[in-house]
């Protein structure tokens, strides 16, 4: 993972849990990494675009009252210290959460999301507010792809992939409600975690879609992605929020206890993947030889697609409409065509589409039970050319209406040399599984692939 | 209550509870209780017809076993040996489950229904189905009024409510997604209550309205109802299934710690009541003198019938639209009619209708902290005369569309000297507050209130 590529000389290249752990064993300050962090924005802000709201004097102000915190022996979280990334339709008591919209441009929320509170509780710090597209769907905002500013970072959590990509920030929050966390992540070759569905609960986050969004996280290697574990359990306020997986850490940074073995699943959606993708997958099977076994979802996952089109546009009409009756001259294209077909979907339709859920999800039950994890790809293939479009969440989809949780590991290169993320997707709330075995596939291939 | 007016030699007039207590005690055999059940049916089974199925040889033959049980000095349940009836839209199995239609008929379940299970392990006798209209909605069943056969018992849960107000069961169960518990309740003079939503679970229920659908009991006296507990709490399958409200009985059979406060409220829908309707609820405020205040429900109320229909048709159309499309030809106008204005909703609308019944749950919070219960009609006026209509629910709809605790206590007469319900709803949850309200009620009216 890239972490080991980069001198630790530069606390802007730690992932989360090395910074924590060095603030904590005081090897370092807060206040140097928030420095370091900062530094890293005044150096690539201009030609990535990724934040829209940054409080550089507060965050040093809190990084030296986290500081004094360590020094006075006070306990602390598992991110005592660490800046972290919010996207911009996330609530944060004092910065302005706009929502990727103009009509809610400098609203000051009243109160912090669940996420934020859990975030604090743990010792972080939350340096700004990232982009985000038009209510978190495909309406781009003004982030570019660090590795090549003339392509899209992807959508529709842009700001916090391209932040944690070019090391502005080691941690960052998006949301996922059809492929805006593994689909960015592959685009800029950062890690990418969707927890199980309900895992992280949403309270003070946009609802887009009740029950399809997820919070999600970017980070830079996947140990951190076991970090996810102090923000999720149910807050008591959102309703689609479930049990917590359990504890990550332990399992997910242990060994499995036999070889995990894998699924590769092309999906109906195979047909997107680009050459370059194809042939990289190629050479990904070959080299996992019988580790991984090809294997085909039943038929009725073909209709996972429409039934998650029925849903998402259906409670997103109902959930943003009003800002489209409001001010429609302040809505995009996209979102006005959004609320219209939501509104065409018929209620039974709409419930036959939630129903179907549970069904696909009982119907994996046996794949899971033969194999650790679902191997995929995160997208048909490396981030498009140009900003107007944020690429293709098909790869995400079926995943995301099912809840499962799913990565994206920066595994593989496109024709380009842009990194094409390796998509793992585990059975719902097995959380810590899938990190392990993400883990042990990560080792293997640094062992056996070429890079 | 009915039940002290009719003199104890007849095991069949017992109420439950106390039939219980007497099998318990040796002082009558469940093999009597069942035979004097059994009677009741032989004597008025052709004129009121409250029956689908019946099992004379197996409740005998479950009589005996439990009489055996009791004298081997197992341990009881709180139904030890008391025969019930079942609506016929809840499973038992090797009984046909019709679900009042003829597309149905037959049908053997598998399984029993959660419900059944629970009535099982209390010690219940299931002695057989009752009638229901079609699908639990408003084409009537063959049950005729027992006070009157030229009159309706009301739906959906006719057979229940007519079997009890005639003595052929202590208990019996319906279910409730409008008015199917409290109006056939009040027509044919019966104790009627519907729990708080999700308090008794719904698997092996037939599903019309998952959002809607309360599993409701039928009784001669009031003390019956607090039996529920026994049946309540979740079973891990029915996902709209609640907390049980908490024990019952303790709170329901004690007095009041200070005089109750009761909140008359005529609802948006007061132009529906009859004139003798009207003039009894007139008697009653003026008998109830300071004890009750008139209160005004906040004006968003009105909408709750639109938003409650939504939800019902949208949600019967995807649940019962299979039955029309398969044999439209065995189906009535009515049900039709519904699957077809269920699909003209609108997901968004019906998402919409759903959202707000926790809004208004919340407005009324202030009324609750004042108030024990709010007193309103259970229906227009007395049972209507003709089988063709089941009667008109619109006095239930508000309290079934917010999932509150309801009971319909057959206080009043009409101008034909015919029962009328007087309707009792509680907060959600405080069924046993409201049990000991209702008590406390029943007692003072029996003391000051002319008969």
């Amino acid at each position: 993972m890239a972490a080991k590529r980069i001198p630790a000389a530069d606390p802007a290249a730690l992932g989360a849990r090395e910074a924590a752990w060095r603030i904590a064993e005081g090897a370092m300050s807060s206040a140097e990494l928030v420095a370091a962090c900062l530094a890293r924005i005044d150096a690539e802000e201009e030609r990535v675009q990724a934040w829209v709201f940054l409080d550089r004097d507060k965050a040093m102000a809190e990084a030296e009252e986290r500081d004094r915190r360590r020094k006075l022996g006070m306990p602390l979280g598992p991110l005592h210290g660490v800046p972290v990334g919010i996207k911009d339709i996330i609530d944060v008591k004092g910065m302005p959460t706009g929502n990727g919209s103009p009509i809610d441009a400098g609203r000051m929320p009243l109160e912090d999301a669940a996420l934020i509170r859990r975030l604090h509780a743990a010792g972080a710090i939350i340096l700004g507010k990232t982009v985000t597209t038009e209510f978190a769907y495909f309406h781009p905002g003004k982030t570019r792809n660090p590795h090549d500013p003339s392509r899209t970072p992807g959508g529709s959590s842009s700001g916090s992939a391209a932040a944690v990509a070019c090391r502005m920030v080691p941690l960052a929050f998006g949301s996922q409600t059809n492929g805006s966390v593994i689909r960015p992540a592959s685009f800029c070759g950062t890690v990418g975690f969707k927890p199980s569905f309900g895992a992280i609960p949403r309270t003070g986050m946009l609802t887009a879609s009740q029950s399809l969004d997820h919070v999600g996280l970017f980070a830079r290697n996947l140990e951190d992605m076991a970090l996810a574990e102090a923000l999720m359990g149910p807050d008591g306020r959102d309703t689609g929020a479930g049990a917590s997986p359990g504890p990550l850490t332990a399992t997910a940074l242990s060994e499995p206890p036999v070889a995990p073995a894998l699924a590769f699943i092309r999906t109906p959606a195979w047909s997107h993947a680009e050459e370059g993708t194809v042939a990289a997958f190629a050479e990904l099977v070959a080299a996992l030889g019988d580790r991984l076994d090809d294997v085909e979802l039943p038929e009725p996952f073909a209709r996972a697609y429409g039934w998650h089109r029925a849903i998402m546009t259906a409670e997103m009409a109902r959930n943003l409409g009003h800002y489209v009756d409001r001010a429609p001259e302040q809505c995009s294209d996209k979102i006005r065509d959004l609320v219209a077909e939501g509104r065409g979907v018929s209620a039974p339709d709409y419930l036959g589409a939630r129903d179907m859920a549970p069904v696909l999800r009982s119907s994996l039950e046996a794949l899971f039970d033969r194999f650790d994890a679902i191997v995929t790809p995160a997208a048909p293939g490396e981030a498009p050319e140009g900003l107007e479009s944020t690429g293709d969440p098909v790869f995400c989809t079926p995943w995301t209406y099912l809840g499962l949780p799913a990565l994206s590991l920066p595994l593989l290169a496109g024709p380009s040399g842009l990194p094409l993320g390796v998509q793992l997707v585990g059975a719902a709330g097995q959380d810590a599984r899938l990190l392990r075995t993400a883990r042990w596939l990560v080792r293997l291939l640094n062992e056996e692939v070429p890079a």
